[in-house]
């Protein structure tokens, strides 16, 4: 299988399992309207770029797509509720996401903020129970890294950094701060389930951690060039949003031209990092080409 | 000592406890304002009646104080975050919480619903936390436990319900289902995790949890007659609300004479439940003629 085969290959196998997860059936006795609003969120689209990374990094240790795709999930929980209550009109306001309505547009804005409550905390509901790993120290360890990445140092602290940018002129080191928190560090994640999951060394864990600083970089780098350049129609998101919000992006502060060439930097970094697993990394090397030549 | 002496004692120690994780030291590199926010909410009040009960359950089975402060504030780091989103605007819009302005009216929207969002996380980042307890099976399962009470089958999903009630009209049994999903799940995990804490046997697990769902009834039943009768000075928050938005309570539905004798009746079942633990379970017996008391 090609990259690309893969890739939807993990994103239809964690489709199904994501809403697997959420039925009644399994939840039990939910509110009918917050569980349209969740699988409206997280069913139904999206690359599932995050999922596959802790698929393919977890296969590096001969850890098997089922044994991973209860992680995959949960941490795609945590990325579909931070889209949803990045959506809302106190944060970033918008009406549209992967050419869709916002889940406060197809609800409204108190089912949006549960639907995202309940999301993140079926994060780690579903990194605790016993089918994510035969070893309760491994579900344990997962759980308290995704919280690390999510929480107020990771993706939550970023957000609150990203509102407050407006008004504050960051400069590279500030821009380069907030975008590892927000977007980083759920990449970073990504790959460092793989190695918990793999019961793998320390230096194997950060190696993969290397990979997914440069990657998660790479991703948000990418994203502003989008933004800065792209089509609506293609991107299937406003663009032009940063810019409008008089948010210093790395492509505002330096120019395309150099944003393109740090662009490349960080896909070596990131193919450097995974030199102790050749000749297994072909994947994952893949993961970085596409990261760098998104279009979506 | 006495049951208000210690709840007080263990007040004290859960404010410095959860003080120390919302510290930069230990949670890393936080936008300040986020931190602000959270500390906030979460430090700085409240009885910590759910961190007493973790304690005091826990206390059943030999497990010291010390052990049980991190599973006592994870859980009050839920109960604050709910607090948060629940004064939303979007929410029940709520200006005045134990006296104080809420969180959005403190800082702004995008604040709140971010620090609810980071308390959320920080729950699970501290029951993972390998300090929490050093049976990580038991870290495992204490954060499966609060996520099932935390999410949509538990208090968010309640506060769903509690959202489309005004044009309802519920019978006894759906707000019933309704409060216990609201608010007993998060009082009933507060005394089922003594017994995680406690690695014991199934029985005295269940035997915490008929108390719990006890005492979470009964919990709920003496705040709808409050909100029916108390004085807004006594309470610290505004009063009369459930009637002003249509919200059916136990209270409009029964009458208040009916729904006092049921309180009597839940504490009874509340006191029968504890009767495995004898002589030991004074405080807890202490703690339910506590709640079916309580004028806050």
């Amino acid at each position: 299988m090609t990259f690309t085969e893969r890739l939807e290959a993990y994103a239809s196998l964690l489709e199904q399992h994501l809403g697997n997860w959420l039925a009644p059936a399994r939840l039990g006795d939910v509110a009918p309207r917050l569980l349209e609003a969740m699988r409206y969120a997280a069913v139904g689209g999206g690359k599932r770029f995050r999922p596959f990374l802790v698929i393919e990094s977890a296969g590096l240790f001969g850890v098997k797509v089922e044994q991973a795709l209860n992680t995959a999930a949960a941490l795609e929980c945590v990325h579909c509720y931070s889209l949803i209550h990045d959506d809302l009109p106190a944060m970033d306001n918008d009406d549209l996401r992967r050419g869709r309505p916002t889940v406060h547009k197809a609800f409204d804005e108190a089912t949006a903020i549960l639907a995202g409550d309940a999301l993140l905390t079926l994060a780690f509901e579903i990194l605790a129970a016993p089918d994510t790993h035969p070893n309760p120290a491994v579900r344990a360890g997962l759980s308290l890294h995704l919280a690390r990445a999510s929480g107020a140092a990771g993706m939550a602290g970023g957000q609150m950094l990203d509102l407050e940018a407006p008004g504050k002129r960051l400069d590279e080191a500030g821009i380069r701060k907030l975008q590892r928190m927000k977007t980083g560090a759920l990449i970073t994640f990504g790959c460092v389930a793989g190695a918990i999951l793999g019961e793998t060394s320390e230096a194997n864990l950060a190696a993969l951690r290397a990979y997914g600083d440069a990657l998660g970089a790479a991703f948000q780098l990418a994203d502003d060039l989008l933004d800065a350049e792209g089509d609506v129609a293609v991107v299937g998101k406003a663009t032009g949003k940063d810019q409008e919000a008089g948010k210093g992006t790395l492509v505002s502060l330096l120019g395309a031209e150099t944003a393109r060439k740090k662009l490349q930097e960080l896909k070596v970094e990131a193919l450097s990092a995974l030199a102790p697993f050749k000749p297994r990394d072909e994947i994952l090397a893949a993961a970085a080409e596409f990261v760098v030549g998104r279009k979506f």
